[in-house]
């Protein structure tokens, strides 16, 4: 049987980890796909790099059109990221009948709808599963195993960055910074960390697993997003105290005919098993009409997951290649919008910490403007009592609509008592 | 688009879920493959029995070959269980055309090698999502998510009854009869619990995970097959001393071009994940070449995740029929088989209790004949110090090959010190 073609844009960490793992896993590869896997055409920014590579140098080109262009190329992968040029060269490599796999969140989450519309009306494949928490199985999961289940929510720790700082914070007490600096050294963390810390990439998968789980095309606009750079070593011991701990988790839930996507740091009960994923892990949550409460666990990055990932999709879409049936799956991203329902309309606990004056009365004045608003409260602390100095007033709620709790905490900024900015950490996985 | 057309064996808890869930979310399903399914022949043990069902009465039959021979069933579903009539019927079903989804895992374990043969003889599809861990989507990831990568081992709490009432006894200190009693009046447990806790049931998904993981037939007499039956509470309290809990383990390796397949009682460091999945729920650890460990925990058991595990190998087969590509897939199952390393030729920790008088000279007869046998003993413990009562005298082994152990085990048992049987526990994840 002839080799199924495959076309690279991008030969970083994950485009050379394809390359070696074909090299080495190549026979378990042929042997379940019936055929092999050849690399005809590379595209590099500079194609003057020395690389470690087998690969003949004249497969290389400087220009990415080159490989979705190349009549040969029947599987385009690309590994390159970013939003602009990947959209372009995603469209023609459709437009030209080839099949895609790609670990692009970005492009999925921001440009997902011309992907999949492009996708769908050429007749072709399209495998993203290493776009979302390496090489854990979530978007073969989610479009194939539980194809019968209707899915009511989504948990999930998806940036190994993130969940290093803030495993790091709760493990040894270290501030945000001391912690960011330690992921940097040992590469978890890139130099410009912002992607990363302010939730966006977080975000961008969330929007992914909201089309995958409840496929609706999602609006990148309408996905909350928080990171976790303002998130103290205070906040995590206190939230240890309630038996909590503080996780930045992308949430896409359905409830009553809309749907919720968002991502921020949450409280998570310490018995919650999402709660005991730590380090660079990544986890998701998924609660489905019949399977259950089922999780997901495994490392969410890196070259080896990334490239394990890509050549499983490059696996199925070469099998159905060679039996004729590549581009004939119906596509299920391509359902009705469903609406997203706005922050202020969603209702969970809060953990709330106030910095106000250490005199009698605050705890009166914080807890009547919460109880004007609909907030009953359901435990309190106060810490660090020194002369004349601010104390932390840490109140958990109860259950509470987001509009009451932010009119709330207005009135409560208004009385001018606070003396830093209240620090909101909802709670999430309990009501009542 | 005409309906996939399903013949149903067995409308027990699973065949009627599969029932209710193409009623309740057929839509779902038929957006997903591209056609509606339809039940058009039920074979039951009674057909006068009174059912809750919407099926016309006339498309039940108490002769299962009426479903295997129907010339317009498409794809058999075998929700009935055993072992000879079942394959009898499989066989058939193969040889008539007739794609199969089955949650079958004693048929699998039993005469896998005869069922994957007809299955790959006649092109046909076999689903068995469901055989192992409920709705855990562990097969598709072992046949498809995974296929790059060369699997290292599998560590899986597979039945839920044996891991409930290790749970039980380690959390309430309850002997192993209450917690069973507990099981059983829960529904966790048969009244016939044999399978499940002498270990059977997972020793039939060990078998099946390790023909998946490593593509070799296995052999189930190959199998080692240890139950929970003998785990006293005294074990597991003294594990927790220790900083282990006990969990009954389905166990697949590949070493040295030898592939272990076995389940027993083992002792787990209470930091490893998979100590932390208690209760009647499944966990499967997989440590692969390239995508690292990745962990799936979720219900293994009950009518909803197994009709959804059953309807997503359904949806996905009825897709392939829609394409013209079923029966096309080439099967991993049919390499050549690796052999089984013996028990006696492993090696790991041991946890050991010994029932010995209390008297000096003891303990240095108990080393003395383990360290002549090349074993060597990590920390020691005693307990239950009463005038003239034999007391428990607990080691753990530093890493030691079975058949030292077993050497050892019987040197000690000729001195004629030991009043009860000397407990063997494996300690699993770690060497030193």
């Amino acid at each position: 049987m002839k080799p199924v073609k495959l076309g690279l844009i991008g030969f970083g960490t994950v485009g050379s980890a394809i390359e070696d793992l074909i090299n080495r896993n190549g026979d378990l590869l042929a042997s379940r796909i019936g055929a092999g896997l050849e690399i005809v055409k590379v595209a590099v920014r500079d194609t003057t790099k020395k690389r470690e590579t087998k690969l003949d140098t004249a497969l290389f080109t400087d220009d990415p059109f080159d490989v979705v262009n190349d009549p040969a190329v029947q599987i385009v992968v690309e590994a390159m990221g970013g939003e602009s040029l990947a959209l372009e060269l995603t469209l023609q490599a459709a437009k030209n009948g080839k099949h895609i796999v790609t670990a692009n969140k970005h492009l999925l989450a921001m440009r997902g709808a011309e992907v999949f519309a492009a996708v769908g009306e050429n007749g072709v494949e399209l495998g993203f599963e290493a776009a979302v928490a390496g090489a854990i199985p979530i978007v073969r999961t989610l479009r194939s195993s539980f194809s019968a289940n209707r899915i009511i929510s989504l948990y999930g720790i998806v940036n190994g960055t993130a969940n290093y700082i803030l495993s790091k914070m709760a493990d040894e007490g270290a501030p945000y910074e001391t912690a960011l600096s330690e992921a940097q050294r040992l590469g978890y963390a890139e130099a410009d960390p912002t992607f990363d810390v302010e939730g966006i990439d977080s975000a961008h998968k969330a929007a992914i697993l909201a089309s995958l789980a409840f496929g609706t095309p999602v609006d990148f606009s309408d996905v909350y997003v928080e990171g976790v750079t303002r998130i103290t070593a205070e906040d995590i011991g206190m939230a240890k105290e309630f038996g909590y701990v503080i996780k930045l988790l992308a949430i896409a839930k359905y409830e009553r005919e809309m749907v919720e996507i968002r991502v921020h740091p949450a409280m998570v009960a310490c018995s919650n098993p999402i709660a005991k994923v730590s380090g660079a892990f990544n986890a998701i949550e998924i609660d489905c009409s019949e399977g259950g409460v089922n999780m997901l666990v495994g490392p969410g990055a890196g070259g080896g997951p990334t490239a394990s990932a890509m050549l499983g999709d490059i696996a199925d879409i070469a099998t159905k290649i060679l039996a004729g049936s590549a581009g004939k799956t119906p596509s299920s991203m391509s359902q009705d919008p469903i609406a997203v329902r706005p922050m202020v309309e969603i209702k969970s606990r809060h953990y709330l910490r106030f910095t106000v004056p250490d005199s009698p009365g605050v705890l009166a004045q914080l807890a009547g403007l919460l109880g004007d608003n609909g907030i009953s409260i359901a435990s309190m602390m106060q810490r660090g009592r020194k002369a004349d100095m601010p104390v932390s007033v840490v109140l958990m709620t109860h259950t509470a609509l987001t509009a009451n709790l932010d009119k709330a905490l207005d009135e409560i900024g208004r009385l001018g008592i606070c003396s830093a900015p209240t620090v909101v950490i909802r709670v999430e996985g309990e009501e009542e």
